[in-house]
């Protein structure tokens, strides 16, 4: 296998219910949940069984639709699109893709009010603009992809965290897509995957994927990023993010901060990439970007056996705030940005 | 509980053999094996049921009365005292007080020879050579962590990874000797243990040791180590080592040097805590410093299950090296020892 032809897709719609696949099971289980209800949506994007800020946005997108189909009436349809689109927002707090994508769900039902007396009618273009938002996340990857490939040349070995694969999007990735596209286009890139504890993303998913498209990809564990670069194996860093501030600071899984850092101090490029929807204009900078923190049981008993102490103190946030003097570049769909970001991230919607 | 008074330990000599802790199954089981042989010692080191420099070395020293004490005349006597400690030598690679406890064992097989007929007083008296070995080591211990604490005041935070506690050595520990001290004396310090990845030394071992004797310990995940520096929670970092090199580069488990950079980065005193027999000035810099790779399946399946694709590429080095412009201060049972090391080092041996 090679590229992208053969790979799992995180999210499949059947008209009638979500098939999910659960990402906790990877790689050593490939199952789909077949999903028919918002609760069960929730249940999915906050116990991780879909991860990844584009992924989530699109899985709440359909939450929607599931949680508003069996309404009477217009205003009951309304009605319930705002409801379930609030619940489904709670599911978890750091990723903007979600939000973004329960507001769009929320303005096309509106849209689609105003112009649409029939009922079914109204049910069946809300759905058309979930599949809009999937389908829309898979060309916006791609182009993502491009972009980020031009920073790249033959023979670089390239470091990134978590996964911000094909798994945690419609299609490609955003960090990851430049990795298929090289392999299309037999351009060798040596990725290195950090495992990401506690949930191991990188171990389960990104050396998952990127294995089944017969790219060059080696695991280390989290704490052996600052040596690999000491060894001169690593030219340039990628990740994904969960949210942009305004000021370019980037939410990304934890780790990507000293990961970050450790790029800086040996002189490497740190780039991030993301869909314009994962940029936040409302958030002014990283200190307003809410954290969450996880259950402990991931760290002490995250894969079947305790590892730790019974009753130990334990601190598990899930993400943590790069700042932007950190970040080398931001690639979006729209093209490449560079500092000042404040500036130049704004411009990006107004092209 | 309180201090070391309850605290395990991880060698106990019963004159006929060795009961060594099998670190490996801690927290969850506490087993000591019986080892009668060099071979079950070599094993016991390489499978890492004993680990920690100045343990390896204890338990080294134990195996070479093992392995010689069948001799029937002194010449086969001094032959095996050879031919054991060149065995054991093969163990492990990295830390260099294996091969100084070794080293320490001929040396004294040797004089006791020379001063010596009776071949059972001979081998009695190289016994107490490793039991000296080990008495010696947890003095040694309590004076590192009186100098150590010199460096703390009450309420601070302070970073540590792997272990360098009483497991790792007869008693106290190096890096973690300040703690008991300071618990014992009503301190109040902040510990943050990493759990160290791939076999979790910090969460199993380092979590564990500290909580039993009442130490504020909080358990995080490696790559946590940049996001509780970045929001003020650590005043300092300390660590053991396996080998300090004779211009102050220092060895020590896999994501020392990863802390280290970080903690440069956020102006945060980074301390090693070794004996003088964990300082090898037959080595010049880390260059020369073997670093030990380890297999795959301790981050494939780490954790009784397997949590990485089949057959995928790992790179598992067992440590790295941190380049002594990191390393703000070097503690020994000597004293507190800073740059220039090339220099200060040196006069160490020779006060």
């Amino acid at each position: 296998m090679s590229g992208m032809d053969n790979s799992l897709q995180s999210l499949i719609w059947k008209g009638d219910r979500l098939d999910l696949l659960d990402q906790r099971l990877l790689p050593e289980e490939i199952l789909y949940l077949p999903l028919t209800t918002p609760e069960e949506v929730w249940e999915a994007i906050s116990h991780l069984k879909v991860r990844g800020a584009p992924a989530i946005g699109i899985a709440a997108a359909y939450g929607v639709v599931l949680g508003s189909r069996d309404a009477a009436t217009k205003e009951a349809w309304l009605a319930a699109v705002t409801k379930q689109a609030e619940y489904l927002a709670t599911s978890r707090p750091t990723a903007v893709n979600l939000f973004w994508a329960l507001d769009r769900m929320k303005a096309a039902a509106s849209t689609i009010a105003g112009n649409e007396s029939d009922l079914e009618r109204c049910k069946s273009a809300l759905e058309t603009e979930a599949v809009t938002i999937q389908s829309e996340d898979e060309a916006t990857n791609k182009t993502i992809g491009e972009h980020a490939l031009t920073l790249f040349k033959d023979g670089m070995g390239v470091l990134t965290h978590c996964n911000a694969g094909g798994l945690a999007t419609a299609k490609y990735g955003t960090a990851l897509a430049p990795f298929y596209l090289a392999q299309e286009q037999g351009m060798k890139l040596k990725v290195f995957a950090d495992e990401t504890r506690p949930v191991l993303q990188g171990a389960r998913l990104t050396a998952f994927e990127l294995q089944q498209a017969g790219v060059d990809v080696t695991l280390i564990c989290d704490n052996m990023a600052g040596h690999v670069m000491s060894k001169g194996m690593v030219d340039a860093v990628i990740v994904g993010t969960d949210r942009v501030a305004a000021n370019g600071d980037v939410a990304n899984k934890i780790g990507t901060y000293s990961v970050a850092v450790l790029a800086k101090a040996h002189g490497i490029p740190f780039y991030v990439a993301c869909p314009l929807s994962t940029i936040d204009l409302e958030t002014p900078t990283g200190e307003q970007i809410p954290i969450e923190e996880r259950v402990a049981e991931e760290i002490t008993e995250g894969f079947g056996k305790r590892t730790a102490p019974r009753d130990i103190k334990v601190y598990n946030p899930a993400f943590d705030v790069t700042p932007h003097e950190y970040v080398t570049a931001i690639i979006t769909e729209k093209g490449i940005v560079h500092a000042p970001y404040e500036e130049n991230l704004r411009k990006l919607f107004h092209e």
